[in-house]
């Protein structure tokens, strides 16, 4: 499968974020990337650099006041102190309910807080050229998908789903799964379907097109009574105006065997098939996976195989997203396991 | 002027906070407390211990299931792990828009961030004791002020007026100031005012008020542009349905002078008296001060002295109820100062 990669993520390289009040080593490392190259070249899977640019899509799937912070926040920063240029900011206060946030403080940190949900996605000073070039990739993967017609898959870090249209949280800061799905419908596919996989509730993927019926969303995760992002992700939250019945949640328990997971994925591509749209995004998260340091589903490395069987009997125009994984090593082979998974029914179904 | 002192301020005792990402040693220090006691005493002032409860009013200010987790925050805490005993639990995702506050996840670290809008206020084991015991006496020097018609101070930290109907941050927990409002209203008074003159925009106190017309709310402070919280504390905030019109912010430039600063309450105070209320709450929070650590108004002590003559030549039943001021030797003497130049007004037009 045709594999545009982020030869820039490394930029985005932080060393500690926050979990529960301390510093701990981050758990999103560039080595993830590394493996899933590996595992790529390996099996014969082409590589690309990103052939198309995301500047238009961008500002159709988050905000310009969003973009505009991201893209000069590290410059911002070091203009309160050039020692900050080895220091990473996080934000100290959020704008929850009963609080503004329509009008940006001068403050930086306040700024900082005004676009994230949470002190556990840490910004470093490549990470703009990092995140700008993984939605680049997205858009290449999905003007690819559409000209060609033949599948593809979009290998960058960090993450996207967590990203809303005008925040940053859960390591990511541009959701790739929302420019990708975009890009299709700018292509011409009336309709789209994302389906995340990650063990995380897609929480900016979901709430980026909630109000819209030409993207429909669905996602497998952790129960937020449990699970980051812990707000969002409940089996009620369905869609909103047009877009309502065009959002489908379904969360299992923390610990959901494997035979739970492969159940409610039956029930996310039958939800795919009656919604008959022209193409499929898949929000690839392989952190499902048994050994996951920070999740607690039970998938093991075979079952990814599958999972790319399953998707591909739906036969629609896919493309697919890299998004977490933590268990290092073990994330090259079972994001490609998907893959093969995929490309096997292909062939055998040509 | 009789004060009600909480006795159980010191069981809040944490030792860090976080700041922009780094642990620091907290400014809402114990010794605060210390130095005002001392001062009300060198001054001939009268002290009690609480005593009404602020059970009843408590409910009609903060939200149940607020209360239900506040009161029961450290034995949740605890029963994750024992070792938690000795360690400050701090929030890490908020539910910022987008997200759901209307569900209380079952991860306890989820509810904190529910309940917070910062990772600047943190707990202990005896915060509840403490916070209960400040309500107490808020309630018990509204009840003061509302049976004998003689002014009260309400001598207690944490601070409140940050805290809204259900959530915490600022370093507060309850608003005693919002609470004592209210526990006039309870006691016949049937429009109240409060005016709000800490560094910091009053973000709780107002948006618990917000839509109500009977408890008008007017602050003088840093502006939210350059000032925490940073997304509150506008001059359009002006209250909201029946509210409309009972909401005063009078925000100032940080660095704003003594004359700008008096100028401002020279404004409140013509704002409260076409208010015509029949009693005053007064958000005392002496971190205008020139010295004050984290503040950015020029206050000197004398002027604290002129700022209690002020609010005195109002004439309305008063009560102060103490917020904050980190420059801790000199929050003794300058809560005082107000405490005397109210008095000294009040006898020389007896």
């Amino acid at each position: 499968m045709l594999s545009f990669v982020n030869h820039l993520h490394a930029q985005h390289c932080p060393t500690y974020e926050f979990y529960r009040g301390e510093k701990v080593p981050c758990f999103e490392k560039v080595e993830r990337y590394d493996y899933v190259i590996e595992a790529l070249k390996a099996n014969g899977h082409e590589v690309s650099f990103a052939t198309s640019s995301a500047n238009e899509v961008l500002a159709q799937v988050h905000s310009q006041r969003y973009l505009d912070f991201l893209s000069s926040a590290w410059s911002r920063w070091l203009a309160l102190d050039t020692a900050n240029a080895s220091v990473q900011p996080f934000p100290s206060v959020w704008p929850i309910r009963s609080l503004r946030d329509d009008k940006e403080p001068d403050n930086f940190i306040a700024q900082l807080g005004l676009y994230s949900m949470d002190n556990g996605t840490p910004m470093v000073a490549g990470t703009w050229q990092a995140v700008k070039q993984g939605a680049d990739c997205a858009a290449s993967g999905a003007s690819h998908l559409a000209t060609t017609g033949r599948p593809s898959f979009v290998c960058s870090r960090p993450p996207g789903h967590h990203a809303g249209s005008d925040f940053m949280g859960g390591y990511c800061f541009l959701n790739n799964a929302a420019i990708a799905a975009q890009t299709l419908r700018n292509h011409g596919a009336a309709k789209v379907a994302i389906l995340d996989v990650d063990f995380h509730h897609g929480n900016g993927t979901q709430s980026i097109f909630y109000e819209r019926s030409d993207v429909f969303f669905i996602s497998i995760h952790g129960s937020p009574t449990s699970e980051f992002p812990f707000y969002l992700g409940y089996a009620d939250e369905i869609g909103q105006g047009e877009g309502k019945g065009f959002n489908l949640n379904l969360p299992l328990a923390a610990g959901a065997s494997v035979e739970t997971w492969f159940d409610a994925l039956n029930t996310a591509t039958q939800a795919i098939q009656q919604f008959a749209p022209e193409a499929l995004v898949i929000s690839l998260g392989v952190d499902t996976f048994i050994h996951d340091p920070i999740s607690k589903f039970a998938l093991d490395t075979p079952d990814y195989f599958k999972m790319g069987d399953c998707i591909a009997s739906l036969k629609l125009p896919t493309m697919f997203v890299l998004e977490g994984g933590y268990a290092v090593d073990a994330v090259g082979e079972n994001v490609v396991n998907v893959l093969n998974g995929f490309e096997s029914f292909v062939s055998s179904n040509a």
